[in-house]
């Protein structure tokens, strides 16, 4: 594709985030065909240039690339199903949320009308849509990503997780469980700290260093372990932290502050002892949450 | 202080962190005093060039800054109750572990004995001592840490958060609940999709990426909401996340990885919920923590 003449796109579906996509290709000079079901959202991105098809049929045969970002996979078949006759040759690109078995089986139907398939998840907000730095995760045909990686890169980082399309699906979700318990911990830990008037923002700053620095640190240490089912407790062990936690538990419980989640914590982490690990580092402590009862070999 | 003449410490203590804390003075050419309840701990440090001190008194005499680093406050006053009118005139720097009202109660005993003090936290592990981006984290008097950062610099980077010298172990308290809540957030995710054959290690490159950028970036923005007290939920509500964490657990559950952890934080989503938070975004969930009830104003 020549810097003249960017490839066109289409994206199927306006809410915020479908909107803020076909705003990025705009953005970067990509023919962008619309479609919604209802007319209403079209009309901003209208005034921006992008053309507006009638029927689906005309969004899929508007462009090779074809973005589809709906409510859900009903949606998806409602909308698709009746325009497969166009699919044959077409790269089609869905974002829409869902569970990983509907990613296969979507890629499934996709891949048998002839369609290059690539299953994705947006790890940002529609905002976010556009800057460099955000991840965007596809998991399918690689033929069909590589094709259209410089296209997909308008609206953030692509990166490739493989041929099996239920796994950009799967990070999703793991990474956004990553982010409800970080920002939770965070929270905790802001109302502890908070109770003595530091303010959050004095607070996060050395949070998010702390995350950033020691704690990646472990993350990825931790993570060689796992790999390799070994869990040498060299650094600080799982009988260490489950001591540490009460300083935490005792501290909040003093400032009125709620204690399920490092309750919670010190419980899984004394399962992980129950197990054999209180001598291996926290690492060890997949075993549990893996549900093999997490017994020692 | 002269870089010909380093400044006189005196370790208390040598647990591993202790040990850790004396090689990295003695590495920097700091004059280097250890003192140990038992004495086997002491050889290796002596080898290195350590003044081995054989009573607690010869070791708080020779130098103006005493590091202590034992068990509990117990062992602390036990060291230091006999040797106290030694203390007048000294930097007393305490990094022992304990709660908010321990560092509050033993300042007023170390300053009624005439002492400057400051009470630390490490955030990191011995073998990390040492390492300029390691955070060590002080909070008390404010001339004794001014007097003695370059020396406590050594050590990793020395931040003072303040004249109460109950916030280095409030934070250090709210820290660590941050790392355990990220560390199991971060091991269920790998569970999750380690269950379709993804590395650890390769998911991990992109929790790090995910932490360091999009996650870290919603704390900056959602401490000012805390500050403010007002959670504008713009980019994502707790009623879409509510909706959101379905997608996590259905994936997990049906691959058989625990779900205690999503679950929670589930319940605590829907009591921010109930609580008139639904169009807020994630930061409003303090307000149930807090204890407050967490009822919209």
């Amino acid at each position: 594709m020549s810097a003249e003449r960017r490839a066109p796109v289409t994206v199927i579906g306006l809410g915020n985030m479908g909107t803020a996509l076909a705003a990025a290709f705009l953005e970067h000079g990509h023919p962008t065909t619309v479609w919604n079901r209802s007319h209403e959202k079209t009309k901003a991105l209208a005034e921006r240039g992008a053309r507006v098809a009638a029927t689906p049929a005309e969004a899929v045969t508007a462009a090779e690339l074809v973005i589809a970002c709906v409510l859900d996979y009903d949606a998806l078949h409602t909308v698709l199903d009746p325009v497969a006759d166009r699919l044959p040759g077409r790269a089609l690109v869905n974002v829409t949320s869902g569970s990983p078995e509907q990613a296969r089986d979507f890629r499934d139907w996709a891949e048998g009308q002839g369609a290059g398939y690539l299953d994705g998840a947006i790890m940002t907000t529609p905002p976010g849509v556009g800057r460099p730095d955000m991840m965007f995760l596809y998991s399918g045909s690689r033929d069909t990503f590589t094709a259209h990686k410089e296209t997909l890169d308008v609206l953030g980082d692509a990166l490739f997780l493989g041929p099996d399309p239920a796994v950009a699906s799967l990070y999703d979700a793991a990474l956004l469980g990553l982010m409800w318990s970080t920002f939770t911990g965070w929270l905790h830990g802001t109302a502890l700290v908070g109770a003595d008037k530091v303010a959050a923002t004095e607070f996060t700053a050395l949070a998010n260093r702390w995350l950033g620095g020691a704690v990646s640190g472990f993350l990825t240490r931790y993570a060689a372990q796992v790999d390799e089912g070994r869990y040498p407790g060299d650094d600080a062990t799982v009988d260490v932290q489950i001591g540490a936690i009460d300083h935490l538990i005792h501290a909040a419980a003093d400032r009125g502050v709620d204690n399920a989640l490092p309750e919670l914590l010190q419980a899984t982490m004394r399962r992980a002892q129950a197990a054999g690990h209180g001598g291996d580092s926290y690492a060890s402590v997949i075993e549990v949450l893996r549900g093999s009862g997490g017994a020692k070999a």
